[in-house]
């Protein structure tokens, strides 16, 4: 392998460098007007007819010559013979020769049969559409480089035209690699993993404007990737290979690349993301997309997407961009951009931020992040306390309309969660995953808008100096043992049994801080060893990387495993009186109280009534 | 017929209305992942499985177990058999039991065949990714009621869920009326009318996340329109009937809708869009909307629009808005709500706004609008120089990138502008054809960006104290007569002979100022009737609703009409000093200076080269 040292290129300058280097050759095609909507015009389009084509009455009456009324008066009215005189007319007929105005029929007397009386003159052209009066042939419709809207179809229709020409859409191969990679609707064995990036790389590829070519999973062996690139350079105008771009053993696509074309770049300075080639193969742009998704989807962004802007000749779209205050500090490495994914709120007026943690794992995380930040090579990351500058995945009127909810972790919240999102207001519901006194310091801060805590103890670590707060019960649950199958565990003391594996919930929660009372000081050797997810916990017992974790009995339930009672308590939420009190969480109230909500927490083997009630009142 | 007299409800109170009287049967579809980008979930989604579905490798190296290591180093190195005591596993594989870390390839020292040798411990699950650390079965992916974008699909797939539950789109009945009417691909006959509004209904209707169904032209017959609306509402989810819903004689979709069903309305207090029929029948809502485009699409967007986001229980959309300086008056009559398009540029940082002339066409006018006025039922419109709030169509970015000009028209401007659009910086060209004397005080105000004139008086109306000028002459272009085929015109004397009908240019233009010299006092009788736009009176031409008009040689040559020579004269813009100067002055110069501008110059019969000097310096 000649080349295992990635480059260091910041993306900006790769993509100058990169796109200068092939030119398109664009396509027209032409279209019928109805499938042109969202089209790019490829040439100016001027009216080929005009509308109306030819004059046309404007009302229901008689169509006659201004000339022989131009004296009618109340007293001295002109008498109009049918034929020769005028002829009645309906609005939007033609005018016929060699009338020239309409008078409305409710102006019009009759006289006798054919005979009808005017006593009012009536300018040429009066109630008249002049021939074009909506679009006169030769009159530009649309500029070249125009997206088809729909008012512009019905305007292309009216100027008589009846098919447009548009720019093609570039086609884009996506090529996933990895013999382990399974596509989505096939049967998964031990071993293999589902190819997902590129379904998710289609989606954005169409919402830019492209045509996205999903050619299958190419096994990871040099003659079938050099083989598949060759084809997808010959049909497609850009190639995206996917995965197979780090420096390791497997990876043979900068190689492969490397022997076909010119391979302007392998590595940008940016994290993650940074493992990008980017080649030219028979005139024909190629990139080497890592298989993190985190990276994929970034790298997409960043060399793929201005690919089609170029395409287009449209400039790139830039991302709404926000100021928000850090609650946690983000740490980064220099020497690369770091891209971090962010947690983004709007608490009394003022924009917080957090980045997302790691422990919440790729997927969801980029599911749930609101928006990017940006870290230059040069910074080490900035401290909690810090104005930062965001670039957001959704709007800000999104992010003004989410809850943010610190404190402990329950299956009831991401129910809540659910239930919040079907209001047609939009609501929504976000959690940072904190423990109690975290959630509480972080409540009194202006941080958060409410805190999840079980049990009472909570109460006694609350700050003296706390806004008036309320405490809403949401349900009794059961927390037990969630066990493999096989493991015995029934008591605290349980624990201590040799070779024995737990996972404990996060420091600073109840359940943890109970269990640990129960104890009495004699603790596991892996009692340090916690997930903040339920799930995550829950899973990691499913698959024996640990024989136990504490949790309700709604996560073990879902994934079929063992559990065993502990004991009850309650699940409450604490929110300050005005959040309370503001739009937001009186309609977080209507859910708690509502049928919906009862039956999730039944479903989730929860019980009891949604109550609340003030515990402090600031001051005293 | 029971009810020619129009209702005056305003449109939020007939929605609501209407909007209570009947139930939606929403409906639920399960998707494959691939096919539910943009679709709303039905219901909240959790992980089915776990990705990764077992702990992996996350490095290239040895899976063993971290007990056997726990007291490596250095001075005392372990000694391990492969099978026994470990195996060699890559990155992304299972880590088979009862291996329970992982140690880096690079760390690990081959001292025999079979046998290894490692300096130092590992602990428990070091290098090893726990099952469902991206995404762990359980986990809620999405809540209901969102969108799904490409990122969802992408984690969907890793969450092992294949397929979707999303709320199908309500199907929208499209039912065009009209016995005049053909559909689009049709050939037509004189006397016919293209359809147009049901192409663009059905735009609009896919943009906001309906299933258009297009039924096709239903006659003007009251047993027709029966018909078609029984068909439509048995399998619809909503029913568009198009034109018919006046209270004119041949609109029969009022009658019939009261025949079938419960018509809760017929009127809004609106201007257009007034005669709307808001109707239910056999539970499913249907709307008679006027057949006028700005009536109809108004109306699509004040009545259908909302259904559909009650149908997926969102929230409406808000436009944006923006405030701007009016700059010609707005008159409306008392007792509607008026709508009023509106034309928008950004002068000197400052928002101005224009209604489009009515002059200009609906449909085209509908295509150019920047934004809308609204102007309340008690208000008789706004002063030129009255500060109003706007509903954009286009977003501020566009408007900001947007060069307005006023003065004369000609097809050169349209021309510059497709070439304009289709610069990558996105450059627009919207023009108010003022005259010139107009628009060298509106430039004057900084209410346009420069002036188009012809020949050299306009320099004897430039006020006093404008700023610095710049005159850039673009090309020398022929005037003549455009006369309709039979019509002798030679000189302006022959615009007296008895029967001949004219059409002038607008007051205010050059070439109108110069036929009046060259009349000397004696004028025809329809001298004062004129188009601004040169493709309209030359479209009048066409269809012999007058005989003669005068403009330039591509108009007529355009059209297939006459053309007899006249003069020629320079055709130039006028623009300030810091126009000429800015990004947009410089996009515009380089466009004129380019061999696609002289061609297009060439090809419209126009001739000469573009230049550009000084032709007053502020203050001297």
């Amino acid at each position: 392998m000649r080349n295992t040292r990635l480059d260091d290129v910041p993306i900006q300058e790769a993509l100058d460098q990169w796109s200068q280097s092939f030119t398109f050759r664009r396509e027209t095609e032409t279209l019928p007007i109805a499938q042109a909507r969202g089209r790019m015009t490829a040439e100016p389009v001027r009216a080929q007819a005009s509308t109306p084509p030819y004059p046309a009455a404007a009302m229901d009456g008689i169509a006659l010559r201004a000339e022989a009324v131009s004296d009618a008066s109340p007293s001295s009215p002109v008498q109009l013979r049918e034929g020769r005189d005028f002829t009645y007319i309906n609005t939007g007929d033609p005018l016929p020769r060699p009338w020239d105005t309409v008078i409305m029929i409710e102006k019009v007397t009759e006289i006798a049969e054919g005979w009808v009386e005017v006593t009012e003159p009536s300018p040429p052209w009066k109630h008249v559409r002049q021939p074009g009066e909506d679009v006169a042939q030769g009159e530009l419709v649309l500029p070249d480089g125009h997206r088809v809207r729909p008012v512009d179809m019905g305007a292309l229709l009216a100027a008589g035209v009846e098919r447009v020409a548009v720019l093609r859409r570039p086609r884009v191969a996506i090529l996933p690699t990895g013999s382990e990679m399974v596509p989505p609707g096939t049967p998964m064995q031990r071993g293999q993993l589902r190819e997902f990036n590129g379904t998710a790389f289609a989606g954005y590829l169409e919402e830019w404007g492209a045509e996205p070519v999903y050619r299958g999973i190419v096994p990871d062996r040099r003659k079938a990737i050099r083989h598949a690139i060759s084809e997808a350079v010959n049909s497609c105008d850009i190639v995206v290979v996917n995965a197979g771009s780090s420096a390791g053993s497997q990876d043979y696509t900068p190689q492969v690349l490397r022997e076909m074309g010119e391979v302007l770049l392998h590595g940008v300075a940016a994290r993650p993301g940074r493992p990008v080639v980017l080649a030219v193969v028979r005139g024909t742009p190629v990139v080497g997309i890592p298989g993190y998704p985190v990276s994929a989807y970034l790298s997409l962004d960043w060399f793929v997407r201005p690919l089609i802007d170029q395409w287009y000749g449209q400039e790139s779209e830039v991302s709404p961009t926000l100021s928000a205050r850090l609650i946690r500090e983000v740490r980064t490495k220099t020497g690369a951009e770091d891209f971090v994914r962010m947690q983004v709120a709007c608490v009394d007026g003022q924009y917080v931020a957090a980045p997302l943690p790691r422990g919440a794992g790729v997927t969801l995380s980029m599911v749930r992040a609101d928006g990017w930040l940006r870290v230059p090579p040069s910074s080490t990351g900035y401290p909690a306390g810090e104005r930062v500058e965001l670039e957001l995945a959704r709007s800000p009127q999104e992010v003004e309309k989410t809850l943010f909810l610190t404190g402990t972790d329950d299956p009831l919240l991401e129910e809540l969660g659910a239930l919040m999102a079907r209001q047609p207001k939009g609501w929504s519901l976000a959690q940072m995953v904190t423990g109690e006194r975290d959630g509480l310091n972080m409540l009194q801060q202006r941080e958060c808008h409410g805190v999840a805590v079980d049990g009472e103890g909570w109460s006694e670590v609350v700050p003296s100096d706390s806004p008036s707060l309320i405490q809403i019960h949401l349900a009794e649950r059961e927390i037990g043992w969630i066990t493999a199958p096989g493991i015995q565990v029934r008591q605290a003391d349980d624990l201590l049994q040799p070779g024995l594996t737990f996972i404990n919930r996060p420091a600073g929660t109840e359940t943890r801080r109970r269990l640990e009372r129960a104890l009495a000081g004699s603790y596991p050797s892996d009692w340090e060893r916690s997930i903040p997810s339920l799930w995550k916990a829950a899973a990691a017992v499913g698959e024996r990387t640990a024989d136990v974790t504490i949790g309700p009995r709604s996560v073990a339930q879902e994934l079929g495993l063992d559990w065993m009672p502990l004991w009850r308590e309650p699940f409450s939420l604490i929110l300050p009186e005005e959040v309370f009190k503001s739009p937001a969480g009186q309609a977080l109230l209507k859910i708690l109280r509502s049928e919906a909500f009862t039956h999730r927490v039944a479903a989730l083997g929860g019980s009891g009534s949604v109550s609340w009630k003030v515990i402090r009142q600031k001051g005293r």
